[in-house]
């Protein structure tokens, strides 16, 4: 389990054990072999946030996951299956991921649309819900608070992915300490795949449903927002946010939420200071995001955009997507090609007003452009910087103070590999 | 020669013997080894029409390009050179494109801001021409107008392109015939590059600067602007067109211009018919857009796509070209994987607004998406559309009349073979 998990959490496993959330793992029958569903259950209802895909080709556990957040419900349990995305079956793909929720509810005690729903795999091919609804029960039961629950249940939702993804943080208001932790998973595929992107984040912090919602837009905004593996958005892109403390405070059981009457960071209504919660939560957020790209697929190298300087930090996002996004780019991090020109080339495509009279671009330790001039690079240097696994780019336009970090990874013949092959 | 050339002119070499243009190939040093010059002379000068990269990044060569046709030069003679884009190389690099201007300039007999000088090859090297001068004299000396010259010619332009790209139209005003003809060069590398394009149109139909221009913006907007190999552009991409039949009608020497005073679709002044003349360029652009997807790095299929019934023109390209920069839609493509989800999934993610629920979607003869719901494909029928080489994918949108069509390949183990790979 220590080597599964990233963060700052020395005592994560005993925050488990205290029975805040149980977890499950198993298997309902829709992938062809293996664990197909992941169950996250909370003791007491929590608190809800989220962020959903931008496409508006939504699937429809994004739908009925974004109607429950509007109605801001507390929720109970997310179930998570993967091996079928429900994407593009119309109505009756909307009734699936209802009889799913309903079936969960059934068996933890609580209402249906107390339950989220996500699911990811394959797109346009009827889920058939009633032919999984056996398994549900013994998922149910078996749902545990222990770190190998946990561990099971962040493998249940992987795919492609070659890794579990789970991170943690710990901080403390006044005598309190408290827990933000998340699991992910990243571009995986099923028969056909999309690089789907899902996320679960839970917080004992008492922290109200407005907040929660502001905070998690802010964090997705700097680090899922700011990735890229290859510039593809899935119907299913979901990352959710639940706050066990924040239902308990709304309830007035006060018992676990420390921060109140403290005095110390917490506000009047007895929600935690919320730069210290967002702190926390952008660490995890940001952990997992960068799990996200070292395991793209096929993806060998590491790289780390820096935009300084733009005008906006608008145009310091395009002209970092726009980099991150250039196959020319990938390919030569990918061949260890020493390349500033593919580089300087993404910037003056991204659509964005740029001196390049004052703009500099360093790569690793190698400053490589400066004030409308490529400078010499030793053949050996470039060697060098093209050798490292993460290699740092760093732009800087000297027109402001904004800046700004995104992250992606190259392009490989394993991208393609994995992409371009029937694989049923 | 036949098998070079593309279009539907008959006696397009009896027109080359004409002596309106001669042309020459030869090496001035730049690459390592091979003819790495083409140049194009007018027997007189011809009005010039051009549009050039929207890469704010701009080589030299297409500022010093862009000041003659903004003073609204004659030219007399184009000069391609390859090895070296000449781009971020400062005020030097401007320098060193005006000497070789200047230095084809004195061979040919007339003024150096009479010359077009194009780069295409590595970013961010010095060129330093004086090194190059001594080539010219010769190449100059050798230029004539057969058609094994322009083949030569087509060929010095080439990178990694493996074909030469020749295209030539006739059209017919009142008695007269007149030609359009084209060459151009794709995606060529050379340490490092970039997908430049290269495109040289001539016509000898008697047409003024201002025509020139605005035939040239809209072809190149259907043409070399609807084509995408990876979603780069370079600093050097240009298409210019030259009309010697514009300067004799200007200068008065109706000889050559036969649309004036018959009547027949001339207009006042002597120009010809302007949709005649657009739609033969649009014939030979197309032909050459065409050519440079088929040789688009490590491309093995050729995709047409239609969008058909979107909002607008601009929505509708806006979807074409996620369509066509999608990695997982070309990586599907190049794995032969029937795989439909991927492409609903680019038109949802392409920021347009798009009803679903109306949009139709058919790969080669199939039917795959109607109304809001997937259709089942027989994988026999599946596995016959997806041999194909030339795949046409067709979006309908059903919200208005509007069609336009985008040129695309796949993205293949051999394209991040040739962009990986240190060729030094």
């Amino acid at each position: 389990m220590a080597a599964m998990w990233m963060g700052n959490h020395a005592t994560f496993d005993t925050y488990l054990e205290n029975g805040d959330v149980a977890f499950s793992a198993g298997r309902l029958g829709i992938k062809r072999d293996g664990d197909d569903a992941a169950l996250f259950v909370f003791s007491e209802h929590a608190t809800y946030a989220g962020v959903f895909t931008t496409n508006v080709f939504k699937s429809a556990c994004v739908t009925s996951a974004m109607d429950r957040l509007r109605a801001q419900k507390k929720i109970k349990a997310v179930l998570i299956t993967s091996g079928n995305a429900n994407a593009g079956t119309g109505p009756a793909g909307r009734a699936d991921t209802e009889r799913l929720a309903a079936g969960v509810a059934g068996h933890v005690g609580c209402a249906a649309d107390e339950v989220v729903v996500l699911h990811t795999g394959v797109i346009g091919v009827p889920l058939r819900a009633e032919r999984w609804l056996g398994g549900l029960e013994g998922l149910c039961q078996l749902a545990a608070s222990t770190p190998e629950k946990l561990a099971d249940a962040a493998r249940a939702m992987m795919t492609t992915d070659t890794f579990p993804k789970v991170s943690a943080r710990a901080f403390q208001v006044g005598d309190t300490s408290y827990t933000v932790w998340g699991v992910a998973k990243g571009a995986g595929m099923i028969h056909p795949k999309l690089a789907t992107m899902l996320s679960v984040l839970v917080t004992d912090a008492p922290i109200s449903q407005r907040t929660l919602q502001r905070v998690l837009s802010r964090v997705v905004g700097q680090t899922f927002n700011r990735i890229s593996v290859d510039g593809d958005t899935s119907p299913n892109d979901s990352v959710l946010l639940f706050s066990t403390g924040g239902a308990r405070m709304e309830a007035g059981t006060a018992a676990f939420c420390g921060a109140k009457g403290t005095g110390v960071s917490g506000t009047d209504d007895g929600e935690v200071d919320e730069p210290l919660f967002e702190d926390a939560l952008r660490g995890v957020a940001q952990d997992l995001a960068h799990s996200i790209v070292r395991d793209g697929e096929g993806a060998t190298k590491f790289l780390e955009i820096v935009v300084r300087g733009a005008q906006s930090e608008a145009d310091a996002e395009r002209i970092a997507e726009t980099i991150a996004t250039s196959p020319l780019v990938k390919t030569a991090f990918f061949g260890e090609d020493f390349n500033p020109g593919r580089i300087i080339s993404a910037i003056g495509r991204a659509g964005v007003a740029v001196s390049f009279d004052r703009m500099r671009l360093t790569l690793g330790d190698q400053r490589v452009y400066d004030a409308g001039q490529f400078l010499v690079t030793a053949e050996s240097d470039a060697r060098r910087v093209m050798a490292m696994k993460e290699i740092p780019v760093v732009v800087e336009l000297g027109a402001s103070e904004v800046e700004i970090r995104y992250w992606t990874c190259d392009l490989t013949f394993d991208y393609v590999k994995i992409n371009a092959e029937y694989t049923t």
